[in-house]
Order: C-alpha cells, then structure tokens, then sequence
C-alpha cells in the first residue's frame, strides 16, 4: 500500500452503513451540541462586565439585574426551540426555518447570519480560551495569537475525522468544566450566605476601578447587548437534529434542556458571585490580564491545584465550545449547498461522512478573524452577539409564521389541536418579538465598535449566494437544453488522431499503437523547443526510428501508415503547436472529429507529483478548453507501478472495520 | 479574456528571442549579483563585533586586525573566482567546477553547500535589514518577525516577473547605499585623523560594555569566524556568468571587480571608525537595539535627514541582498535539475524566463528559518558562514584540480603557457588552502552555536539529492527497455467502451455519441449513490430516455445499441464500481482493450474549480493509476463558453510587446 497522508491524518474512508453508528445520544450530544452553549458562560458575563467596568462599583452592582434580563431571554429561546425541534426533526436550523415559512430571501438572510455567527463562534471561543490559559500562566501573554491558531488546526484535523471522536473526546472535559465551575459557584454562594453577604476573598481579585463615567441607560443596554453573547449556541441543537440518533426528536429535547438549565444556574451563579466578591473584568491586551473566571475561583477557593484544574477545563471547554460550530457550520453549508446557493463542493459528504469542504472553509475564516483582531475576544464580540440574535429572531420569525399557517390551513375540527397552535403560536411570536428587540439593542449599542462590519457583510454574502444560484441555473439550462434529441448516428466515422511524443520510448510506442487502433488517419506530433545543432540529431535520429519501427511494419500490414511531424515552439510551450494542429485538421474536416492521444507516465506513488512536470495534465486541461467541442483527449497511461483495478477498490471501500478499532 | 491571476502578478510570457534583452552588464550586474557581498559588509563585521563585545575595549581594538586578515581572504578569493570566471564562461559556480574537476560526489557537496548557503543569504539578508529599520525607528522592533515576512513576499513576487526587473530596480538603493556609507566613512576617517585619533561623536554611542571575559585566542578565532560572513557573497558572479550580455567574460570580471572593490574599502572603513569611535554590537533581541551601521552613522553624522537617507539605503541593500540568491538559487537547481538530482520541476523555466520552481522552494525555506529563529541575524549567522565557506573551498579546490589536469594533459611545446597554467594553479591552490582552513576554523568555532546543524544537514541533503538521480535513471530505464521493438498491429481492433453517466443531458449525450463512434461494444453506467423510493423513479426515467433516444435509433440505423447499466454504490465514490466493470470487461476479453469515455463540463473561467466538484478529474487519475495497462480514458468535452483554438494561441503565445511597455 503506498504512504497515504490523508489516510494518516484523515482515517479510512467511511461507509453509508456505518453513519447511524456516528450519531449521538443526550450523553455525547451534550458536549458536541452544547459546548458553544455552555462555554458562552465564559465570556458572555465578561464581556457584560467590560462594559460595566468604566463605572466601578455602581457597575458591578448592575451585573445581578442585567443576568436576570438575560436569563428571562434565555427562557424564552428555550420554549421556542423546543418547538422548532418537534416541528423540524431534520435539522431545523433557522435557514431551513425561516425558508420554508419566510420566503427564500429569509431563509439566506437567515443562513448569511448563522454563518456570520458560526465564524465568530470559532474565534471567539479560542480567544476567550486563551484568555483562561494566559490568566493561568500569565508568561503565555506574548504568545496570545499563536496559542489560538495552534488550537484551531487541531480542532479542525479533529474534525475532519469525523463527527463521533468529536463527541466523546470532548466529553470528559465538559463534565469536568461543569462540575468544577458548578461547585466554585456553589461553595462561593455558600460563603456569601454564611458570612451575611461579606465573603473574605481567598485571593482578593484587583481593586474596583474607580468610576470614570455614570451609570446610564445606555451604558446598561450596551452591557445588555455584550452579555447577550451568554445565550449564543442555543440554537446549535435544533440546527442539527439529524446528527440524533432515533428517536432524535426525544435525545435533541434532552440535550437542549440540559443545555438551557445549565448554562442558566452557570449564568446566575457568576452574576452572584462576582458582585459578592467584588470580581471584575480587566483589559485583555494588557500583560497581567486575569479573566473574570479566573479571578471568582481565586477568590472563592484560592489558587491551588483545583484552581488549575477548574481553568484547565474552563480552557478545554471555551476552546472546543468553537466544535460546536465545526459540527453546524458544514451542516448548514451543506443544506444550502444542495439548494444551490453554495459551491457543490460543499453538498459533497467527504471519506468520513463529514463535509470535509466546509470544515476547512470555517477553519479559513476563524483563523483570518483571529490574526486579523490579534486574538483579543473583546474586539470579536459586537460582530458576534449581531450574527447570532439576526437569526434568532428569523428562526422564531419563521416558526411563528408557521403556526399561524397550520392554524389557517390545518382541519377545522380539532379543537384541542388548534388551541395547543395558537399556544405554540403565542411562545414563538414572543420569541421573535423578544430576540428582535434585543437584536434592535444590539445594533444600535454596538453599532461603532464594530457591528456596522456584520451589517456590510451579511447583505454582500446574500448577493454572492444569489449570484451562486443563478449560475448553476444558467449551467443546467445550457445542458439539458435540446437534451431530449435522439443520438446522432449520421456523422459516424473515425476522428482524425494527433499524437504528441517527445522521443520514441515505449510510452509513445504505446499511444501510436492505441492511436492506429481507432483511426486510420495518425500523426505523431514532435514539437522542439530550442533548435541547435543537437536538436537536428535528434530530430534526424526519431526520424530513421520511426521510418524502421512504425512507417514499414504499417506498410507491410496494409495499413495507413500514421505520419511523423516535427514543429517548433519559441515559447516552450507543447500547447500552442498542438492547439495549432487541431485548427488545421478542423479547417481541412469541416465538421470531423479530432482526437489527441496523451501517453501519459502514471507514478501511482505520492512523490509522482513532484518528481514530474505534469505537463500532460496541463496541456490536456488547456486542450479541453480550447480545442473547441469537436475534440476528444484520450489519454493512454504507462503505469510505473503495477496496480490493478481490485487494488484501487480496495482503496475505496475498505472492508468496515469491528467497533472499536483505532481508526 | 478570461481574468488571470498569473498574468496579473507574474506578468504575460516570455518569448525566447526575448531573453537576450533581460541580460545583465557591469552596471546591472552590480546590484544583480552584487547585493549579497556588499550586504555582508553590513552584517559581517558586527557578527564579529558580537563575539568580542563581551570583551569590552580590548575586544574593540581587535577589530582591525580581524578585518585585514578578512581582507587579505577577500583578495585570495577575488584571484581564484577571476580565474574561474574565464575558465568558465557558461555558469561556473562551484557545483560545476567541482563536478567537472573532482567528480560528482565533490559536485553534489559544492550543490548542498551551496543551496544551504543561498538559502541562509535570504534569511540573513533580511533579518539584518529590518535590524537596520527597527534601529532608525525603535517602535517596530515588536514586528520584527512580520517585517521579515513582508519583505520576502515582496522579493518572491517580483523575481517570479524576471531578472531585468530586479537589476534595474534595485539600482538606485546600491548605489546610493555605496555612495552615503562611503561618505560616512569618508567623513569619518578625516574626523578622526583631524583629531589626532580623538574624533568627538555627534551622537554617542551607549558605552563599551565591562569586560566580562578576556581577549583569548579562542574568541578571537571565534570573532573571525564570524566575521567571514561579510566575504558571502562573492562567488554569485562566477556562479551566473550566464546571466550576462556578451562579451560574458568581461562584463563578469568587470561586475566582479567592483564588488570585491567596495566591499574591501567598506570593511576597512567600518573596522577603522568603528574602533575610533568606540562602537560595539549590542544584542538584537533586546528592545532599544541600534545594529553597528546605525551607531556608527550617529557618531559620525549625528541623526538628521542624512541618517535615515544611510539607514534607508542600508536596509534597502540588506533586504534585496537576498535577491542576488533568488538569481543564483533557482539557477543553481536549474543545473542540479538537468543532471537529474532534483525534481524536474526545477528545470522547466516559467512563463517569464525564471526558474518559477526554485524561487518559491527557496521563498518557503527562508520564511521557514526566518519563524524558526525569530528574525534575529546573530542566531543565523554559525549557519550561513560553514555553507558559504565549504562551497568557496570545493570551488578553488575544482580550479586547483583543473589546472593540474591542464598542464599534465596540454601540449608540450607551449612553454609560456604551461607558465601561466602554473600560475593559475598555485593562485587557486592557495584559495583552497586559505578557505579551507577559515572552513576549519569556523566549524571549531560555531560549532556548538549552530555549525552542527549544517553538518547534519548536507550529507542529508547529498543522501536525497542521489536517491532522486537513482529514481530517474530507474524510470529512464523502465521506458526504454524494449522501446526498440516494432509497433504491434496484430492486436488490431476496437476497445470495449464505458461511459459513466449522471443524468441525461447533452454532456452525456456527446459522450455516447462519440462512443459509439469508437466502438461497436458500448456500456453506459450510472451509478446510484444512496437508495430510496426517489431514486427508483429517477432510475425508471432514465431508462425510458435511454430507450427511446438511444436504443431504438441505434436499431434503425442498423447499429449495435449501446446498454445501460445501473449500479450502486455504498461508499459515495463513483470510482469503486467504474473499476469493477473494468475488471469485468477485462475478464470476460483477456488482451483486449478498454475505453472509458468521460464526458467532462469545461467551465474555463477561473471559479470553475470553486463551483464544480471536479469528480471527472479525480476520476480519470485514479482510473489511469488502477485500470491496468489495457485502459485508456477519454475526455468528451462540454464547452460552458465557447472558445476555439487560436484564443488559447494567443494566451499561451502572445505578440511581443513592444520595449517599455509596462508587463
């Protein structure tokens, strides 16, 4: 078997048969749906917290009520998609949503945004993970951006390998995140209460900065608006029902609520405690930067062992919480790829039955968004929270259009039935209305720090869709128009062959052989780039070959004997003279057929690519490009290995591995 | 036309005829092949200076000695290349020289040294230019490393557009950097002899460091070692000789000549200023760094206008010195390439005349040493000295060989010229002797500090450089072998077809068309990836389409109908099942032939391979690689725009524009 490098990284192929074995339960879905989810606990108090920072003290005592505001909104979301899962148990992300009941121009408002979304997902995640680790070991400071791109090479080869390992393998540190950060949340609530309110700081956390500027209306809605980015990666479970297994209704409604609770009693408990302690957020850019988590375990439970290991999750966790976009982002690219609004590359399931095309389009994109705002989370959030509330509210928009159709169009007669829709109804139509208004929120906050950029992308990436769409119209128009004619048989006959070789070798031996076969009009074609005295030898000495090896024996076999030309060519190219060849054969045959027969050297090895110049796959690409349709290029291969079809096959379809087997 | 990205960054072809006019003479030359050894001058004495700063004063008066052994080195050197280049006239680098004079092993040490030595001249080069920048302006110095990077890709583009560009571009920075740091230099020397050796600095060095070591043998060995950095460089004349307007010869020495020159008088001139003023190195890593050329401009000149002007040109000079390896390197494995020790790709010469490969494979390595060590000069500089110097020794040692050869071999009677034979000789022997033992000398000195690291990676590099000669001769062998036979006639007759199709439309349409054509024995296949009542309907449509547009024509017109097939395939790949019916085909017709015909959409604009899936490319590779050696592949083209052969003449062959045309 020769080396494979995408086997080494990538694993064997996967059949159709083994993909139910791939899906998840509420166990492993909770780590690959829910660690966006969870890990926005992170960061979204944080960034709530750097709004509220410029206020001091006042600020911080604003964090409890601000939470509460976001928690009812999370409610709200949960009911919503709950219903959204039961009503689309085949992915029922927004896009699909928002199609079905909005019209086309919704459901890729609603793409363009869950894709927006799903970027700054990645980036926002690493770079809030980073923060967790550069707190923790504060000599990593310098290193920020190149610490988050390490981590999102290795989350994207882990995806690509497809979407089981993901689940489990993110598994451990998941349930360790909660458990470590729930029990900080815990004792820290346990020493507020038993100390009347006043808890004595293990590590005191840095002073209060002093209130540089009032507590305003707006100031409070700006921090809103960045701690709405808590509630990010809800929608994550809905978007990707079909990765359930059976019944996938009931495992995707599980995994949802454990999600929603969790993040709910992590939400609260952060609030609580950070104003109890006195916690609040710092500047990431600076060196001794701590994040708000690093500081409230500190100050809870001191910084012994357990607080490495709390920020070790707490890292693994934000980190991988950007997998959860690996799962949904090429799944929605998929979807509106087979729409045809997307390049078909991305429809294409890859060896292990993930979409191998728009997990590297995600890893593009994170990592520009990372180099380009240098890895600081604070600076991703207002292009966040705006990708991720547009389709919120679209998905709920879409869901409640929904129901106010099945109340018109569904059967009278039910009564219960109807009433249990116009419930329906009434919670999605809050859901939009809620998510609408805390998306008017957020744009008019965080308008100038940077969602003005959100608001130019998404309209650009919707024309480009469109554009994508009417293309692959135009192409299938153009070649199933007139497709429904009968074959032509009239026009029968053998097509002029041309035959370029570069000297007599058995290659080309093999391509006169193979070119006489199908024609009897051949001519070998031997194009010189440089003259000289030593390109006229040999020249003089293909010529006598030729004559001995192919001219006589044709002859004396009553066959036409196929022609030998010499051509030059000033520019080293074989295209031109060949291109040229082509004209003047279909000048000569109005309307006959030409055909150029490649002898083509097969490597089969990986270094084939580099050991040889490739020539023929350029110049039949520029053939076939050029050589207007009344040409056919065959290519007749000399394999340097022996290699035989079953060996290719078995390259193909491996035999399933048993359950278990290190892939 | 079509947008091309090529044309856009590369520039459009260049025709043989024109390669003339890109020729360089002594003027162009200078900057060309001259870069490198005047840049040494800027980073050879203060490699020097780093080793003896930790000697303080008494290391400072040791400069001068160290610098006329360096000359008297430089003086050796610039006799045996003089030599070289006449004895040479068609590239004499030292690959040549020693293949011809000491056999091939010598002449793939002479390539390794060499490519090694190229290799660390870009990475040097540039580090030392933007020590120079971040010295004129201190708050880049955090950038270093991204500065590095930005300069490479600017001299990798504009050496893929071709060797004029560069001589004349690069003019007006080499000879402005020769003409403002001879001035200071100048000014300096007067300053000091007008003060009796007691110049007063305009700008004041930071003081001599305290003598933390003292001034032992060993340091000064190891200061010298260094300083031989500042003789890279010299031998890129001899090694392009080619390069040059007729008469090559006299052009070459006279380029050789003036660099050597120069570079002499700016040695001397910086040692003896240097110590007058008491000017140290200091470290690069450290904030606040000033390289030895900025001191030294200060004190003399003090830090107006006229500073940044020298500092300009300085680290113009030192940044594009690494170009006079873009001129060698790919000229150099061009060379190695047509004796076929590297890949060919080496050799083929890109659409503007200039090894396209090699200058990427050279771009890539030194952004690779330029990330490894950070950008800092002083850690490349054990590195760069032992490849530079082992090349500068096998070159003389090859002339010295040469020489011998001449006058065991050359005609008795002509005495005068057995003379000068011996003369050239003993000159060349003497710069083999000299090299070799400075070779020596720095392998002791910078072992530990990097030396090592070329010493594994040379026999590594003569190791790969022969298993890739072995894999060519292999192959060569493998295609000859038996060529000499006849072509077979006896096997005459039409190959059994396939035609994998998706749909019917007019791509699949043409296929069969031209199949049937080809064969009397047509088999088209469809292959269903996944099952499904859908699927079955779309099944049945086929077949109905198949019989009446393709079946009952065929039988009326007395033809033999082609078939259609269905088959389906677990694993998504289309190329499993193709495989298995070659198979069949080939057990049912041992020794007979069989055709693939694959109808191919050409989309010719350059998002065709964004916007298709490309199955039909990845098809054909892997049918040629395992369908054995009776299959051959045919491609059907589908033109989504038309374009006839005289459009891809013109791409690939355009008019020569006129002189002065912007490219």
């Amino acid at each position: 078997m020769p080396v494979s490098l995408a086997k080494l990284f990538i694993g064997r192929p996967v059949a159709n048969r083994e993909a139910e074995d791939l899906k998840l339960g509420v166990i492993s879905g909770l780590p690959a749906m829910g660690l966006d989810g969870l890990g926005s606990a992170s960061y979204g108090p944080e960034a709530a917290l750097t709004i509220l920072a410029a206020t001091g003290a006042a600020g911080l005592g604003a964090i409890e009520p601000i939470t509460w505001v976001i928690l009812i909104l999370l409610v709200i979301l949960f009911l919503s998609y709950w219903q959204t899962i039961a009503a689309y148990p085949n992915n029922g992300g927004s896009y699909i949503v928002a199609k079905q009941n909005l019209g086309t121009n919704a459901g890729l408002l609603a793409a363009a945004a869950l894709m927006v979304d799903y970027l700054l997902n990645v980036a926002v995640g690493i770079s809030a993970g980073v923060g967790a680790l550069t707190s923790a070991i504060p000599a990593l400071h310098p290193l920020t951006l190149w610490l988050c791109l390490g981590i999102l090479i290795v989350i994207t080869v882990t995806n690509l390998r497809g979407t089981r390992e993901s689940g489990l393998a993110w598994a451990v540190p998941t349930y360790l995140f909660v458990a470590s950060l729930g029990f900080v949340l815990a004792w820290g609530s346990y020493k507020i209460m038993s100390s009347g309110g006043q808890p004595q700081p293990v590590v005191a956390p840095p002073e209060l900065p002093k209130a540089a500027a009032g507590l305003t209306l707006w100031l409070l809605l700006r921090a809103f608006a960045s701690g709405c980015t808590a509630m990010t990666g809800v929608e994550a479970v809905s978007n990707g029902v079909g990765a359930f297994r059976e019944p996938r209704v009931r495992h995707a409604h599980g995994t949802l609520a454990a999600i929603v609770g969790i993040l709910g009693l992590l939400l609260f408990g952060i609030a609580h405690v950070a104003q109890a302690y006195g916690v609040m957020a710092m500047d990431q850019t600076q060196t001794g930067y701590q994040s708000v988590l690093s500081q409230l375990v500190g100050a809870v439970y001191g910084r012994g062992w357990f607080y490495y290991v709390t920020i070790g999750s707490v890292l693994a966790v934000l980190c991988l919480s950007a997998n959860t976009s690996f799962v949904g982002f090429p799944r929605l690219c998929h979807l509106v790829a087979e729409d045809g609004f997307l390049p078909r590359p991305f429809a294409v399931p890859g060896r292990r039955l993930v979409y191998s095309v728009g997990i590297l389009f995600l890893a593009t994109g994170a990592g520009g968004l990372l180099i380009i705002f240098g890895g600081i989370t604070d600076r991703l959030i207002p292009l966040f929270a705006v990708g991720a509330f547009l389709s919120f509210t679209l998905s709920q928009a879409g869901m409640a259009a929904h129901w106010r159709r099945a109340l018109r169009d569904g059967p009278a007669s039910s009564l219960t039935g109807r009433h249990t829709d116009r419930a329906k109804l009434a919670i999605n139509g809050l859901g939009a209305l809620a998510t609408g208004i805390a998306l008017a929120v957020i744009l008019a906050a965080k308008f100038v720090e940077g969602a003005w950029l959100t608001v130019i992308v998404i309209p650009c990436a919707i024309v480009l869709l469109r554009a994508i769409r009417r293309y692959y119209d135009d192409v299938d128009r153009h070649v199933l128009r007139g497709s429904h004619r009968r074959i032509d048989l009239a026009t029968h006959g053998s097509p002029v062959v041309i035959v370029p070789i570069k000297r007599w070798d058995r290659l080309a031996r093999k391509a006169v052989e193979y070119a006489v076969r199908l024609s009897p009009d051949v001519t070998a074609l031997h194009v010189m780039s440089v003259g000289g005295p030593d390109a006229e030898d040999r020249q003089d000495a293909l010529r006598r070959e030729w004559r001995a090896l192919v001219e006589q024996p044709a002859i004396r076999a009553g066959v036409a004997p196929p022609r030998l030309q010499f051509v030059t060519s000033e520019f080293r190219s074989v295209v031109a003279p060949l291109l040229r060849a082509v004209e003047e054969v279909q000048r000569r045959y109005p309307g006959g057929q030409v055909m150029v027969v490649l002898p083509e050297l097969v490597e089969g090895r990986w270094w084939g690519y580099v050991m040889h110049t490739n020539r023929e796959r350029r110049l039949r690409a520029r053939l076939l490009r050029y050589g207007g349709p009344r040409l056919a290029v065959t290519s007749v291969p000399w394999q340097l290995r022996e290699a035989d079809p079953a060996e290719g096959i078995a390259e193909e379809e491996p035999p399933a591995a048993p359950e278990g087997t290190p892939a």
